[in-house]
């Protein structure tokens, strides 16, 4: 599956935000909602997107803060998204006695709908452009590394400004890496409660067996609502929910927050990715799989605590593996090798262009040199963060020191328009459990002295005399922050508070983060400062030779896909593009009802009353990424016809280049969710407010 | 479980071979049989093994050549060894339709016994020192590889003549790390057959999750018969078996084949491990057992032809993080650190001492400086063998190569002595799977692409413009050599042959050949040589130092162990030394019955008529490793009380150091064995032949 964004996930886009796109070709394009490809929508299927008709579409949509997309399908602000984009949740108001994620949920009456400990969704209300006020702020004569400061700052301001104007949370996106600057106002709502979600069989039937995989039989689904004021929003944007679906061969749209794509990336950066970074990311991604399979199998209570972290390591594993493959097959790097040479002999026909584009791709490849020196070192502080303590105490240590600043001078993450934000995440009353908290930090500082080796100062310091287990033991033992009200403490403290604290997690994280902080500097003035300058430069380079009508990489922001409901052959094998509630069956069948090809009781029980014929899921060739998980399906009509869950196999080098001769992204049918509610899991008011019959 | 060593171990062992012992404490050592601890049992435990008891145990002993120990238990070639060393040979006599892994296997009579593909079985005979003759052979002046090379082939010559005088096994072991050399004399048996094998689900009982765990409780136990001529070995070197089994706090023998310790390398080399060769060698597990799960995944025909590799990839990946574990604890490295500095102070205080052996600390760091720099691309070359087509095919070009040379100047493994064991396993009837093969290959080929970078030469060579993939698709579904008889044809058809022959997969280690041949002389003449050289010194100064009472490091070779049986405390909880019958079915129970916890259905059906207080599995102190699976565990009277197949947890630093505070071997009660024979496997004539009674 596409699983919601994590905070890694989000983290990785500090490392290669890659910048202008080619020339679009087919369904291709994760496509801006102020920039809509008009042109080609009209030229390929006639269709004419209408303002109207983007800006209701654009507002009906919703953001998850932990990575996902859904969409408002009632006026009362009911919202629909992904089982494996809510699951976070249903994790965190689980209990050794309640397990939402197994069991699943379904609130019998409003009140009975669920608070969110730390869930907050963001609806896009308006867009600026932006880019001359940002650019500006960097002269020339200054370092790349000066101009990025200064680019930085000047986005702050104009955050901060835009804020106390419409009162609204303002963030600047990045487009095109640094070619373009523009300013989203969100809606923020920050009481969001659970109220349907089915059992995880159902939802993520065939595993990890099945993830990416097609034909395919899930109901990845999960409801909540916005409340505003300790009621329910009413709005006049949102879908309408289709109970009539789409057909095969159907233009359909898909609006969503693909996470990132990495298409603009130059070869060199590419080669970076494939000999550096997906390797060693994939490496821990395997080391984690394992050790928390370890961790899982001492008993049922740590299955449940691990089981949402397990998955996502999972998912990432595959997704990466994908990538991976990608890259190591001759004919993607043939393709970018001559799509580059062909932008580079443009730029170097023309003096004017060559001086001012022509050196971008040699200082990239520089920087990707100065970037395999100190690469691990970097990448590891990201690891001690698995560790939500340590992340907690990492957040209150930096939030002491950067709040005192003025705006524009601090980390960005503790900027004023962050900080609501980070309040949420950081005085979250969700679970956090010692067992766990131990194995993810015993495993942080296992990596640090496996892949640093066991003399090195910095392993030294922060072992700290003791074996990475019982380091761990005593931080994760010794910490007080396990208490949100010592959190806020802390935080409101500010930073005589934070000196005066023994925490034992407060002062280790104190005690790393120099360190920390210059790695997180080195990799800011040497890397991204030359990455951003110089893929400015080449998509500049690409729109003076392709013109501007292109989609910039993907960015986890809202984005317009398009493309028919279509199946593809698969060594010579036709894969049609629905499966139905038989196909299901059938499956469950054939794999002896073994998990991951188990069913929940209901499924089974009921299996008579349901419409075996009803479409299921289907796979179109709509341009989608992780982050999209719970994008809605729309039609022309702008009515939801399914609900975006995941991509195949072929789909995963998407993160590099965009193909349709097989590669899909995977849905729910609209259909398979009203017969699903009305049949097995007795909703009737559900069914009634989705379809909006009294 | 301490598995029957794998190739791979068998590799590993290249890598180093530990030298001379520390003064014994406690009841620590791996004894050679011609120097066993007399002093020693006399002093603890008032006990003299005489020479008759000692050549009795020693020639009841067999060693399989898969890896692993066992005992010859009845005057007509009964062999009793663990499960987890007979389950190489369950999987290769098993089919889609006969699972003896999953179901076990009890020959009604003699004539139903199973031949087994290619498994061959030592008994010891006779030891003889050599080390005069081996030594004798490097002059001085010679450099070190050279000198290497010189022993190398008088090593071959003396195994060749010694070979035509007594007509057995002749092997000539390398102990101390080449201080001594013996000269081992083997009879060898290839024709065994499969007796009697438990079901998995109670052999491995708890699975990798309660693997080198304590309490336990596996019937980790399968017997064979040795035959000559196709008739029944008759011998009266066998082990009689004790109904009766020992009591707690009795003094017990262990008679087996630990694989390798590394307790005699120095700091640096032990820094080496702990920084670059675990690391490496973990993340390789880590990888493949994902890979294996994933391959598992797709089907019930997968699981069955992939289960045995993947318990074997869990079973190291647990015993290399406990290795690994002991190296990050700063006790252990204080400890040695400190023995360092005082056998070197030693050595400095005598001019005459210090001359001879003072250097070779520094030489062996210098050693493992250069290791570093061509480690990966050594230690790749072994993943290639993970096909078990390609390590076919590598070997048919080798032999082919090697063969026309004198004896002395071929490859180890091509020396005449080797050739049989090698024939009997590259001619092995045992099937190969095409898929599982593309698997292996497959992800052994994107190693070297992850770990070199996609552009490195020998990447782009091995790959020849294809996906790792598409690579191993096309080289296994292309290989005409999964056909026993054409192996036959090509490994008789010699240089020749070799050099007519098109099979794609024969071409492709043709190809590579060079370079790895390159490396591995690399290895053996800058690393290999200097190791020998400088801890045969390091052995020298050793004896001198505390006298000649020592034993060596592990080699696979037959060793002496003792101890008593015996509890301890864990965290403050204490661990009796016995588990019995009502134990397993406790903890069955507490796990719900679930995978690894399930129990085959005659277990649950039959559960009353077993009697729940008969000892199940014990602990003892007994010195013991990887390599001893399947070692007899005798009473003063040299009956088997129990069958070793385990360290606990705490003994997984026994690769580096022996403790007796918590860690521990863990058996199988002989009286378990019989009760359980009787029980569930209806086996009287099985329980008569083992018990002696008519």
């Amino acid at each position: 599956m596409h699983r919601r964004m994590f905070r890694t996930l989000l983290l990785v886009l500090t490392l290669s935000l890659a910048t202008a796109a080619m020339p679009s070709r087919a369904d291709e394009g994760m496509w801006l909602l102020n920039r809509p490809p008009v042109k080609l929508l009209q030229q390929r299927y006639g269709f004419e997107p209408k303002a109207e008709w983007l800006q209701h579409l654009q507002k009906s949509c919703v953001r998850f803060n932990l990575g996902g997309s859904g969409s408002i399908v009632s006026p009362d602000g009911l919202v629909v998204t992904n089982h494996h984009v809510g699951s976070d949740v249903l994790e965190k108001l689980s209990t050794p006695d309640r397990n939402l994620l197994e069991d699943g949920f379904l609130a019998a009456k409003r009140e009975d709908e669920l608070k969110c400990p730390d869930l907050e969704l963001n609806v896009l209300w308006e867009i600026e452009d932006v880019t001359e006020r940002v650019t500006a702020a960097a002269t020339a004569g200054m370092s790349a590394a000066d101009a990025n400061t200064a680019r930085r700052k000047a986005i702050i301001t104009i955050e901060e400004e835009a804020e106390k104007k419409s009162g609204m949370d303002c963030q600047v996106v990045t487009l095109y890496q640094g070619a373009r600057y523009h300013l989203y106002h969100y809606q923020r709502f920050a009481d969001v409660r659970l109220v349907m979600a089915p059992e995880r069989q159902i939802a993520f039937f065939g595993g990890d067996n099945d993830n990416f995989e097609y034909p395919r039989f899930d109901l990845d689904m999960c409801f909540f609502r916005i409340y505003e004021n300790d009621r329910p929003l009413k709005t006049e944007h949102y879908l309408k929910w289709s109970a009539a679906g789409a057909k095969d061969g159907e233009l359909i749209f898909v609006l969503g927050h693909p996470g990132r794509t990495q298409r603009q990336n130059t070869v060199d950066h590419l080669r970076f990715l494939r000999d550096v970074h997906l390797p060693t990311h994939l490496n821990n991604l395997w080391r984690r799989e394992v050790q928390l399979a370890v961790f899982m199998g001492r008993g049922e209570e740590n299955r449940r605590i691990a089981l949402e972290e397990y998955f996502g390591v999972q998912n990432s594993r595959k997704a990466y593996t994908g990538m991976m493959e990608g890259l190591h097959d001759p004919e993607l790097m043939r393709k970018k090798v001559a799509d580059e040479k062909t932008l580079r002999s443009t730029v170097a026909a023309d003096p004017e262009n060559a001086r001012k584009w022509g050196e971008a791709w040699d200082r990239l490849a520089e920087a990707m040199g100065r970037y395999r020196e100190f690469y691990v070192r970097y990448r590891l502080q990201a690891a001690l963060s698995r560790c939500r303590l340590f992340d907690v105490a990492r957040h209150l240590v930096r939030l002491a020191d950067e709040k005192p600043k003025p705006n524009a001078e601090r980390l960005p993450e503790y900027s004023d328009s962050e900080l609501d934000s980070l309040y949420q995440q950081l005085y979250s009353p969700a679970p956090l459990y010692d067992e766990l908290e131990i194995d993810r930090l015993a495993s942080a500082l296992s990596l640090f002295a496996e892949m640093l080796g066991g003399d090195d100062p910095t392993v030294v310091r922060i072992l700290d005399g003791r074996s990475p287990r019982h380091r761990a033991e005593q931080l994760v033992r010794g910490a007080r922050i396990k208490d949100v009200a010592e959190r806020r403490k802390l935080g409101e403290g500010g930073k005589e508070a934070i000196a005066a604290c023994d925490d034992a997690m407060i002062r280790f994280a104190a005690s790393v983060d120099a360190e920390a902080r210059a790695l997180r500097k080195r990799y800011e003035d040497e890397i991204e400062a030359v990455q951003r300058a110089s893929y400015a430069a080449i998509a500049e380079a690409r729109f003076a030779r392709y013109g501007e009508d292109m989609y910039p990489d993907a960015t986890f922001t809202l984005r317009l896909a398009f493309g028919t409901i279509r199946g593809y052959e698969e060594n010579g094998r036709r894969i049609p593009a629905f499966t139905d509630f038989a196909g299901l069956y059938q499956r469950h069948k054939e794999r002896g009802g073994v998990a991951p090809f188990d069913l929940p009781d209901r499924w089974l029980e009921r299996k008579d009353k349901l419409n075996p014929a009803t479409p299921y899921n289907f796979v179109c060739t709509a341009d989608i990424i992780g982050g999209n998980s719970g994008s809605p399906v729309v039609n022309k009509a702008g009515e939801v016809v399914g609900l975006i869950f995941d991509g195949n196999i072929q789909s995963l080098v998407f993160d590099f280049i965009y193909t349709e001769e097989e590669a899909r992204a995977v849905a729910v049918d609209s259909r398979a969710i009203i017969e699903a509610l009305k049949t097995m899991y007795d909703a009737p008011w559900l069914v009634k407010e989705l379809t909006g019959t009294k």
